[in-house]
């Protein structure tokens, strides 16, 4: 067994779910080969969750989740996205032959809407979900509503809504104490918190089973933008709160409620893990630095991490000797436009015939 | 070791490369869910190299590539490529600190050109380069002699020119061989060759090592407008033959010239495998199937090995029982504008409101 469903007995799931699988996990642990030796941290590593099938950490999600509706005999998938859940559970439904329908919020970005399309789900965008709380609120009871008459249950990556297929997630940290149990801090993107509830949830777990195992410190990494679990997390406070408007632009981790965070911010202190909070263009420029430093083509809310550790690090809260990993969740072709200004940068450059070679290579 | 190092004695490389990785290979195999099924084959499977670091199997070739370049201590990557050699080599490059000069085909999709793009290769092309076979052997010429100046080689994912970069392709046979040895049919595309004949290659080194394993036919697929190997396999020449112009829209796969194709037809025949020619249509048709059977989402080219298993099934050549193996080369994101007609003919809906939704599901 590969993947995820080798830690199905871990994972604590309905014993009788079919490990439904489209190759999920077991996806590369390597080590900074630049912008850690650049700042004298040896101890850099990335976990490249952009290598799933769907090209992000999600289908860990959608693999559980689809197994669940499968097993329950449902006849649909019912989901809400701003991108990444739905690219998963559309993957996913199409290989289940289930028909999947998904409520996107204004704004998605338009390569997973692709994505999504081309697998065949069939997506709509109500005006102003996802964008005004009310809206959003009155969106989700519909479906929630709905989901009901359908006998399933609407598709979000988050305890909250979806503990089962949550749990899928928590696979990220079976194979970061497999493969590295010496790594003792690790940083993750949040929008809701579920990925980094499910990544703290899951060292408890390995440590349940593994008792010499010793938990790493599982920090909570967000835009300003979308501050309502870091900056409390940071501030000793024991509660997350919503933000009037996810101002952030980066795709993934505008969530303005609260959903996971206030379980994700108790999980996080457990584990002595810290909040942090990151600059949208901070983010953009780790993009880019993952790009060209290290050949990691990540979307921006998969570069969020790396902008925290530069943070620990600014701040020196980690010293050059302490071992972290840099979750990158997700890959750079989900969104498109956000290496515009980037390649835009490195333009193309045409010559007309094999002569002018040696100018351009400045050969004389 | 995880990858393609853990074959490193079997890949027979310089003893002294530095195992140079970005998490490369141990791809998914997956079985077929749907379009195996539906024809009553039940034993159809799919290698994933779209889980490649950079998106496809070229990984491979670049891990190792690059790790050359390293050990021989230039301080170039220079290379020529049709798109997915190009972002691989771009994004190893990136990693190893080493500047990456690419001269690009005419015609190389947008999507492989802005990911190069982004790891910072410099990218050039020349009028009628790709096109044109007499430019492009001018273009040759002077890129050779530019690399002879630069005291490397020019990078291409062919045999005839990069014999150890090639090595690293074996590796897929070897986790093949391993993960199912009982597979005794494997669908692979060509352009110029190389990957299939790396594949052959791969299971005869597995072979010598393990005496008792026996090599799977390897079958080699080819869209017709670019006929040069697959036909004359096919018709038990022992010539690969060059086309004057490979009319085939399938990104990669356009390789008028022969390259590596005579060693890879005789490989392929020393494996007792076919040659399968499919038409362009056929092709996006599979690329169509993968996505919305499968959940599979891959670039033209890596839906070629589909193509030619279904015209292995339609013509009998295949037996219900056999079990076959499909290389899925490279990922859909790669080629945006492939799959614009799928997307299409499956719209986002625009709703008012919540209420909308009753109507949109179809329930009273
Ligand atoms: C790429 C990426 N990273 C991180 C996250 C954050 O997940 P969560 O909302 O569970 O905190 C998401 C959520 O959509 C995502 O798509
Ligand atoms: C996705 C993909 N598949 C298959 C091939 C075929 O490789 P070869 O030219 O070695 O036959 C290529 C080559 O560029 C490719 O990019």
């Amino acid at each position: 067994m590969k993947g995820i469903w080798k830690y199905k007995d871990l994972m604590d799931l309905p014993t009788n779910l079919p490990p439904f699988s489209l190759g999920e996990g077991d996806t590369p642990l390597i080590q900074s080969k630049n912008i850690g030796p650049e700042m004298g941290m040896t101890n850099l590593y990335f976990k490249l969750e952009t290598a799933n099938p769907s090209g992000s950490y999600k289908d860990r999600f959608a693999a559980i989740a689809i197994a669940e509706i499968l097993n329950k005999k449902s006849k649909i998938c019912l989901a809400t996205t701003s991108g990444n859940t739905g690219a998963a559970l559309a993957a996913y439904s199409a290989a289940a032959g289930l028909p999947c329908k998904i409520a996107i919020v204004e704004g998605a970005p338009e390569g997973k809407l692709k994505q999504m399309r081309a697998y065949g789900a069939k997506l709509f965008m109500i005006k102003g979900f996802g964008i005004s709380s009310e809206i959003s609120e009155r969106v989700f009871d519909k479906l929630a509503k709905l989901a009901v008459q359908y006998h399933t249950r609407i598709q979000v990556s988050a305890f909250k809504y979806c503990p089962i297929g949550m749990k899928g997630v928590q696979s990220i940290s079976f194979e970061l104490a497999e493969d590295m149990p010496e790594a003792k801090n690790i940083f993750v993107p949040a929008g809701g918190g579920g990925l980094a509830l499910a990544v703290a949830r899951g060292f408890h777990l390995w440590r349940q089973r593994f008792p010499g195992f010793e938990v790493p410190r599982v920090h909570c990494v967000q835009p300003e933008g979308n501050n309502t679990i870091a900056g409390n997390l940071r501030l000793g406070l024991d509660y997350a709160q919503p933000v009037t408007d996810a101002v952030t632009k980066i795709s993934g981790l505008q969530v303005a409620n609260v959903i996971d965070g206030n379980d994700t911010l108790k999980a996080c202190r457990d584990t002595k893990g810290n909040g942090y909070l990151v600059t949208d263009k901070k983010v953009f420029e780790c993009q880019r630095l993952l790009a060209e430093k290290e050949g990691i083509f990540a979307e921006p809310a998969g570069a969020v991490s790396l902008a925290g550790w530069l943070e620990a690090v600014r701040s020196g809260e980690l010293k050059p000797e302490d071992k972290a990993v840099c979750i990158v969740t997700g890959n750079g072709f989900k969104d498109p436009p956000s290496i515009e200004d980037l390649i835009n940068m490195n333009p193309v450059q045409y010559l007309e015939d094999e002569e002018s070679m040696d100018a351009y290579f400045g050969v004389e």
